[in-house]
């Protein structure tokens, strides 16, 4: 896919300043075609994390997946709320991301794990709205489920899951059914000095 | 700046599988030349962190920042370690990173503001990237002094501060000073299905 700003985008985002249209490209829509993905096309996203930046270059992110042909995908699946399980179930790929609380090299705790992950996430969301994948964070799901039936280790912190998958053929015949969204005013985020109380 | 994999990125970064080079060619420099930023420079590198992801479109992310020719630039860089101050002294900009530890729709506590923060860091990091700037995220800074003497709300969390400025004009005379860091292999960060223990 080309980095110019997609007709679906365009009449839902105009940037106040000029940014990369990649940036105004990505968008989590819902409606997949339920196709699987092969390691070449998924491969890619993951690869694309790893290069996310984080404290001390610890890379704290831990990905977990589950392809919907494998004997995992309903261990994954049913860690979703059902408003997320309706939609998701078109997925090729459900993703746990978990990051270490620790650092490794002296096991002092992180103060960012969360925010690095974060980070990674979003260099996965970019390559994969490169790719017109569909690429959809979610906090609906059991927390708590997840830790247990995914045997992920205490020191591991549960930060989101994410559905993957290809758009429909005819991306248009569904467009009236979801678009992008927009966003508050750049002078509601930013602030020049302290907090005025 | 072009999308092409920038010279200096490219001995240290061999990716396993192609991703888009806006991703490759975000690091973390700390050479700066000490020149200030206009508004028209560095408003696009907010303008990218506003399109960000966040759970219920949210948008926790609060932006503090200091000119280096403002009053307050002296405020948030008391905030820095030293080994900090050494290098971001050259910086345009010093900002504080903050996110929202509660929905303002229902007053729930939010389960991602800090990774939902994390990608509006980097999604800022990379139109920086994109511009040649340096943008350098550092958690070595007084978390609790930031609170106090940038006011900052009880419910607002601490995740980092950020160095922004422009690169030395001859960026090579300086490259033997600093480079691209490498990653882990693929495989430490991805498992398929859960942990095995």
């Amino acid at each position: 896919m080309s980095d110019n700003l997609n007709p679906e985008v365009e009449p839902y985002r105009h940037p106040n300043y000029p940014i990369h249209n990649l940036l105004l490209n990505r968008w989590s829509p819902r409606i997949m075609s339920g196709e699987e993905m092969s390691e070449d096309e998924f491969l890619p996203l993951f690869e694309a994390a790893r290069w996310a930046p984080s404290s001390y270059n610890a890379q704290p992110w831990r990905f977990l997946y589950a392809k919907k042909s494998s004997p995992h995908w309903k261990t994954f699946f049913d860690l979703l709320v059902p408003a997320n399980q309706e939609w998701a179930e078109k997925a090729a790929l459900l993703v746990v991301l978990t990051s270490k609380t620790h650092f490794e090299r002296n096991g002092k705790p992180s103060i960012t794990h969360s925010f690095d992950a974060g980070a990674a996430w979003m260099s996965l969301a970019l390559e994969g709205a490169h790719r017109d994948y569909v690429i959809h964070a979610m906090e609906g799901f059991d927390y708590d489920k997840s830790k247990k039936d995914l045997n992920i280790p205490s020191e591991m912190h549960v930060e989101a899951m994410l559905a993957i998958g290809k758009k429909p053929k005819n991306r248009s015949d569904v467009a009236h059914e979801e678009h992008p969204n927009s966003r508050r005013p750049i002078n509601e985020i930013l602030i020049e000095g302290p907090y005025t109380s």
